[in-house]
């Protein structure tokens, strides 16, 4: 991983502490360009709303995605030493591999949205530790992997789609939230890639003990995220930040991603208001978590790949309405009538 | 307007009674694929099922979307005597010219879909008698506007999008509602492009009287289609069924459109299987229309625009579908290996 000076989480609680805000002189003239367009008021709806937020965090009108890029940052869990997914883990480097190669949802997703993808490993030879024994992440592994994941925001990129890949993840995220937001394991775990039966008896134990274990010393996000996180998830987080001090909009995919989000907005609510979710995962747990959080995802269509595919699809949405926003006639160039 | 044998209702009656089924061989292909791309069973959702559904209805595999169409059809309506509308009839023609001149939303739509975008005009400057007091059309200008609409499907275009711009159409639409499936003319009446107060309380009468002039005589969906529909609404039902005969998958936009196309369903709870609904319109009582055709829509964005704009923006949700279908690899092919 690369060798940067964020050493520890309490550093990464400093930068925290001083997050720029929204341009609003960028969000007004995007406003008032919006008034001005050939369509009753508000009747491009969340395209409207998407276009604002834009403006908004670039801080700049008229908004862009000219460079959008995909990131997937991939990482293994130590948890899956319990049998908590459907596939081996195995598969995390195998995915890896399709990614390189094309093969994958991802790929094609790509290709349609015209975004650069790219695909950042976490060590998949080092899997986390087994959170119920200890935690994930030491503090250091934790924020070098938040740096490797701010690596994904290269000057250029002007919205980000976020996602990941990693065998036993949803097992980890179901853990954050109910480390952060309490209620019940059960309200939190589900099928991931497709278990039932015993093997979703152990991934609910596994979470229940893994959040017992460590819920006494956790007194923030930063610390969930390296007691039950995940070197991907850390990524995310970092790659989140990054995005916010480079004025880069950020679009969160499924239930890891948006669990590995709400380690940032449990220190601060403000943290995640540079990001939009993409959609909303068929992972019960995701659904449960953007209520907690008073999210409405862009797309709700049923998926639960994660690979940023639901956030790579919604770039599209994006990319659509910035295109209305930039490209329609107002009343007067086009000389239509306004309403009475 | 074009010269076609389809001279009266009664012929389309007889179309309607011997629709094609989906072609149940090309689906089961898709399946079978499906169930060999890297992904867990299920995880693409609504992405898999779209697939499947453009398999079936264009009867080949894999399905594609190289030649989309988005048809909007523009009409006026002489019930805007009353003044239901925010606009004035004058915009009806103004908007077909910023349709022309590429400054709408749906150009900058069909732009970023890579779809080719028809505006097809029915007689601007002869709007539909007023409902309240006549039938809005003749059973012949009703089959005529029927059989224009058909021409939007030409040899090549694989999948339709249709949408429809009409200055009083939400009056139509909401008064084909309420004559197909009754309750409350409140619950059919919404916003439009605009109206409150004085107005809406207009628009609210209007739909009574409209109804109540007519649900004497009307005995199925086409007599209500001429008795409170539009021009650019009839049309929309001829380009739905143009299409089923000749194997386009549809996707329907908003209130009007799908009120249009519930005058078939009225007729045939099979007539729209080759149709989706691209998004539901934040115009109230289109949510409602869905819920009583038992149809969920593709994108819930809030939108309320028409001018086929929702379904022009689905039009890359389906395009992403298929591209995961087509270009994905297989567990085999990539060497992954598949659930323990």
């Amino acid at each position: 991983m690369a060798d940067t000076p964020l050493a520890s989480l309490d550093e990464m609680r400093r930068v925290l502490a001083d997050l720029p805000g929204p341009h609003l002189e960028a969000g007004s003239a995007c406003l008032a360009r919006d008034a001005r367009l050939t369509k009753p008021p508000g009747s491009l709806g969340r395209l409207e709303q998407l276009t604002h937020w834009m403006s908004l965090w670039q801080g700049k009108h008229p908004p862009t995605s000219r460079r959008p890029r995909v990131a997937v940052f991939a990482g293994n869990h130590g948890v899956t030493v319990h049998g908590v997914s459907a596939f081996p883990q195995t598969v995390t480097r195998q995915m890896v591999e399709n990614f390189v190669a094309g093969g994958a949802a991802v790929n094609q997703l790509c290709t349609v949205m015209d975004a650069d993808l790219r695909v950042y490993e976490l060590g998949l030879d080092q899997p986390t530790a087994d959170f119920t024994q200890d935690a994930a992440l030491s503090d250091e592994e934790c924020a070098r992997a938040i740096a490797y994941g701010m690596m994904a925001v290269e000057p250029g990129v002007d919205v980000l789609a976020v996602g990941e890949m990693g065998i036993g993840n949803s097992t980890s995220a179901a853990a954050l939230c109910y480390g952060l937001f309490g209620g019940e394991a059960r309200e939190w775990v589900g099928p991931g890639t497709g278990v039932s039966g015993e093997r979703m008896q152990t991934k609910l134990r596994v979470v229940e003990d893994g959040v017992s274990r460590h819920r006494e010393w956790c007194r923030d996000g930063m610390d969930w995220l390296r007691a039950v996180g995940g070197l991907e998830l850390a990524a995310i987080v970092g790659a989140i930040v990054a995005a916010r001090m480079a004025r880069v909009p950020v679009l969160l995919d499924g239930f890891a991603c948006t669990a590995a989000a709400a380690t940032l907005w449990a220190v601060d609510r403000h943290a995640l208001d540079h990001c939009e979710i993409a959609h909303v995962s068929a992972e019960p747990g995701h659904r449960r978590l953007l209520d907690r959080m008073g999210r409405k995802p862009i797309l709700d269509l049923g998926m639960r790949l994660g690979e940023a595919s639901g956030a790579a699809l919604a770039l599209g949405i994006v990319k659509a309405a910035l295109s209305c926003h930039g490209g329609m006639a107002t009343f007067q160039e086009a000389k239509v009538d306004t309403a009475l």
